[in-house]
């Protein structure tokens, strides 16, 4: 068991984790041609399969060489999920999780120190940031709330219900198209909207900014 | 007095107001479904006019056990107003503060210290940016009569009085489709509008940027 | 002349100044309102004139008492500019004079002095930031130049002179409609029209944010 | 040599050198005109290829001076590139390289010290990035595999091949009219589709932030 862990550690193995997982990254780009799908739709395939047994197989040796340690590690658990996806049977309601199979490739997070140590820094800012996310989630629950009820009626197609409501609030936050298509539409209505709409668009976007640079300026500290 | 005081800082009472405010959130936000209202509308009024008595309540009593101290912190004041929009007779004129019952959720913030804190170093660096403020106000204010002035003609929904060429710099500043939308159609019978377009952009996107970065860097400095 | 210099450094003397700017500010804004110019136009040109007059009054007392020192700072100059203007015949190709007498209402800036302190800053960080603003420029150029060649048979209305080139890769750079309204219609003719805009975005974004951010941190740490 | 040497790293050279790319910078403005190159067109084409010979005279003089030390320089590479465009038979399939003659203007950053210094510094941090780059590019080849098989169908002239999706995600990533022309559309067939489009948009503004903001500081410490 020690043995194989140091296999696992060593560095060809990884490298040739990271070259199989390039591999898949290609055929899974090939297989959204159509045309080369047509010719050599049946190749693709197989190399995917014979892949995803590899990394089925690649997992299979982590979990037995470290046991309950590889649960421990989050990456441990993104591996198995990414690469578990390809095993769910993709029919009927979860023909989706066909496409999903590419997030396999993700495992190069894992698989590449270095832009582990990113994404590592970046999710390690965000615990520090929870009463700001909580706060964006207070004030656009309240604001989809009042949304859905004060111009609901206005423009359905996007304040119609709570869900239609969030999305659009989420638009707004990006500045999307906030006041050609959503704010001087229902203006031309009720007057009085850009009291909702223009306080919405100032805190939101300051809380999101203060958000971002938040995180960023942790991961750039540590 | 100072045990009412006791009882209303203890941690259970605090917890029961959070847990009374989100379950205030969720009967709110129930009450956009209208199949839901059609359904459980009875029980959801109720359940609301019983959840305002009960924060009535609870602010009657903070105030009769902290009196005065309660009005000097601007919390209190703020608890206050959003739960005493409900109690405004919300008929005619006033049929929109209905939809302003759900600020009250809005108490999560001085309900939690950690939501609290996080926008109060917001709040607090404030005060530093009024000068920017100010400027920006004035930058507007200048815009906004030069604008109607020159474009009111031109483009009357746009600029044609003061508040709607306050409502249009604003969607510049924000990028928002300023020139397909307000530049071009300007600068098809105006040639030279670019002269007023183009600085008003530079310079109030810059402005408010040095405005939001100021606020960040003072509330993560504190 | 040390008295009179005295008499306008003095507090009350500037106060005095700054409630005639808001005086002016107010009336110039009620300028707008067509249907109160149809009944108080008269009122409010009078009391514009006799503003105009005491601001000129003004300067000449400042520029009496200081003499040449006057012209040595740039406020006023910048004073003396935005009042002059009203003196110049506004006939004829100089209508739009009309609409720039609202200027004078920037004179706040160089009134209040905490106005003025931190439009100084933020003026005192643009030497600092002098060639990535020429870098922006031949960046600007080189790609005009380019984009008119290129594309100035394609979308003549976009891309058909030197100036609409311009123009249009600064909307380009504002991210406003830049796929919607102009790489992809430019796309449709020519698929590798990518190679020109994405690298433009990519690279004015990036030169603007670094101006920005640049110029905000000096004027920050000074 | 080394005479020849000290006469290149002349001020008066190195100034002569500018004035010449300033003038040329001048002529391939005007020949975006069609006015003036029907009047003018021989003359400007004349002092076009004058200064093409000039350039090229000058590069090989700095060859001949500086021998195998020119072509370590970067930016004597990046001199070679820009003006050896121009010798490329600018015919058939190449026309587009006629365009491209203006890069030659941006000689000018390798020719004013400042320039380089800015450009350097900015280059200078773009290594120190390479983990955020390398993620950033997986994460748009992941969603851009995924959105290919996930809309390709809904939407053919979007997410039809990879390439069509990479340039559609890139629009998703500067917010450019993301949920009208792009999300809303999708989102009418496909109402769970906000769950591949709202985390990608926050994913991907937020690392390229991360990215830029990472370069400006670094650039700014150095
Ligand atoms: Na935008
Ligand atoms: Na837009």
């Amino acid at each position: 068991r020690a043995r194989l862990a140091r296999l696992i550690l060593s560095t060809p193995f990884q490298r040739a984790v990271i070259g199989l997982i390039l591999l898949n990254a290609v055929t899974l780009g090939l297989e959204t041609s159509e045309s080369l799908m047509a010719r050599h739709g049946g190749l693709l395939r197989t190399v995917d399969r014979a892949l995803l047994l590899a990394f089925t197989a690649e997992l299979a040796l982590r979990i037995y060489a470290f046991r309950t340690r590889y649960f421990r590690d989050p990456w441990g658990i993104f591996d198995l999920l990414v690469v578990g996806i390809a095993w769910v049977p993709a029919a009927g309601p979860f023909a989706v999780l066909r496409a999903l199979r590419v997030l396999r490739v993700l495992r190069l997070i894992s698989a590449v120190p270095s832009l582990r140590n990113v994404v590592d820094a970046m999710l390690m800012a965000l615990p520090g940031m929870g009463s700001i996310m909580l706060l964006m989630g207070l004030i656009f629950y309240v604001a989809a709330v009042m949304a859905t009820k004060l111009y609901g009626g206005v423009l359905p197609e996007r304040f119609g219900t709570l869900g239609d409501s969030l999305f659009t609030l989420f638009q707004l936050m990006t500045l999307e198209s906030w006041a050609e298509a959503t704010a001087r539409p229902i203006l031309a209505q009720e007057p009085r909207a850009w009291l909702f709409f223009i306080p919405f668009i100032v805190v939101s976007t300051f809380v999101v900014l203060n958000l971002f640079i938040g995180v960023i300026v942790e991961s750039i500290q540590s």
